[in-house]
């Protein structure tokens, strides 16, 4: 099989950002198929791709290199890691992204990259604003052809970086958890996982002064109803059917969700 | 030639939606080309799907699967189809988004995915909210391998349900139609096939409260003209030179577009 | 190694424009991989895409087929040229796009499309509306494929078309240039390379009332602040930390950007 790469960027579609990574990256790994995961991460906030990232890269078959960019401190002190978890592998500067990644139970892999392993690659000067062009494109090309790993990069990370997203907080069976992201239907997609509230008999939500009881799917609802549920990547999301909830209730990222048993 | 799959869906470019499914995919058919169609259809609004497949769709190789996933009513009891049409094969949800691809004289043959098949496949329990990822990419993936068969799939279906869209009305030579998409330039795309108006002398369009003349192409008119033209899909489009006919005129999906013989 | 093309466009995402390019091309060239440059060129303004060439066909491998399909004028009298330059294949409408991209001292070998050529090949008759679909495309996997070359399309260019983008004006050693892009983060790209301003000692830069020092990368700055910088293309670019110059400037494509050393 192909190697297949996967990028994570807040890059959007203007410009030949991405372009120039898959341009490198094709350079030297002929035979990599690069999937854009996505390119519009909000801007600076490296926590939604670590968000979308933890729940979309077991869709991928194992040995998948995905590359994370969203890197405000590009150029700076802060350090390029890779990292072996669950049968993939995981590029991204060493902020609090990557280990949005890693669940309690799977021991993950992290290897910082040392400036003497960087020196010794036939890769051009880095320029000081585009590292992943320049540092992530060689990096996952040189991994997805099988001539290096994470390992040999550099010494393992024995200090995680605390991850840029608190989890949700749990008083008195009550969920207290917030808008990650948002789609382009407009669905709030929240931080609580499924095993959160998977005991609650009568889950309730509420939500921008709403209170949303929990569907299966948004056909259960008229149009225009608000509801919450269950998404495909296994956290509660609050919904309009046949709208946006975004627009209709008026929240956006980081705004509250509360989660209760209403028994 | 390695299989190719198309894909034409509402979801934006927001969050790993669209690339899920590209992973799902390429688990199951390693050596597929997937190709983006368009992500931009107007959300929840399956018949700019039916359109564009129906005119895009013989740009691409005999053989190469369509997937088209616009589909409000997902999770609840409408079906899924596979259909063989011209030596192509579309999968679609089981409403009136693929009668728009087929034209009078060819012969669909569409399969219905019975329970009791979609229970035999190894694929894992689908979610009720996003069956693109959950069937749709399975199985175009399974069809582009070789794997499997619109046929095999269940029964065939003989009740077509109608098109999403009217055909335009022809009424004393006078031919009304209605803009179907908008492009990024804001040329207004509607269903008036050229045919319905080859044998006019003199046609004339009126839109939005504006007269206006065939031309061949933009660059026949001063930058700021309004026009119309038989576009590359071999529909009306109305158009403004060097400018958007959309915001010019102020018109958007479902406007009313009118075409006579002013001979 | 499979053939590479890119594509650059101003066609945006809706619709299945680009796709049934990628259509075309694999019919004719199954192997090539197609890369996506960037398809959010300003509308009707070519001057960008070939800037964006000239400043990114270099990450991709020699040999590489870059199409660029900015063409207000398509279907109207301008030829099609297909040139070969610095070991790279460019194809594009006989304006002054590529002109950008050839730079002094390495000379490019420019061809211009025959209608005789044109006629003897095995494509179908041209919309009057999409070249990018109907002849730049097939063209694209023709070369790619080997199965012809830029010389084989017809005769040499010797009269260039002047570049779309005037060159910075240098004055008492004061610098005059102007923005060509504004990227997804806000960034202000503009046409003053690092060259000419390599000799300074103490750069100034003067943008939208404001003066700027140059700066490494954003991360030197507090979130907030407005800075210049030589970006990773070599260009100099007026940015904002943790922000969007563009909006917090309130400059757009062609706002004048003055640079001086203040030694």
């Amino acid at each position: 099989m192909d190697p297949i790469i996967t990028l994570t960027t807040d890059f959007g579609h203007k410009g030949p950002f991405v372009a120039v990574m898959k341009g490198v990256m094709l350079q030297r790994a002929p035979r990599a198929r690069i999937i854009d995961l996505t390119h519009e991460i909000h801007v600076h906030w490296p926590a939604e791709a670590g968000f979308w990232l933890s729940r979309a890269f077991r869709f991928f078959p194992a040995g998948t290199v995905h590359v994370a960019v969203v890197d405000p401190g590009v150029g700076t002190e802060r350090a390029i890691i890779a990292a072996e978890y669950a049968n993939h592998i995981f590029l991204a500067p060493y902020t609090g992204l990557l280990p949005l990644v890693f669940e309690p139970g799977v021991e993950p892999k992290i290897y910082r990259m040392s400036d003497a392993w960087h020196a010794r690659q036939d890769w051009p000067e880095p320029s000081s604003t585009f590292h992943g062009r320049d540092i992530f494109a060689p990096l996952a090309a040189d991994i997805a052809a099988g001539r290096t790993e994470p390992q040999a990069i550099g010494p393992p990370v024995t200090d995680i970086v605390p991850s840029l997203l608190e989890d949700p907080e749990i008083q008195n069976g009550t969920v207290r958890g917030s808008v990650v992201a948002i789609d382009h239907f407009g669905n709030l997609i929240t931080n609580i996982d499924q095993k959160l509230i998977a005991a609650f008999e009568r889950p309730k939500v509420r939500a921008g002064g709403h209170e949303l009881t929990l569907y299966q799917t948004y056909g259960q609802c008229q149009p225009g109803d608000f509801l919450a549920l269950i998404n495909s990547f296994q956290v509660l999301e609050i919904a309009r059917a046949e709208g946006s909830a975004a627009d209709g209730l008026g929240l956006g990222r980081g705004a509250p969700v509360i989660v209760w048993d209403d028994d």
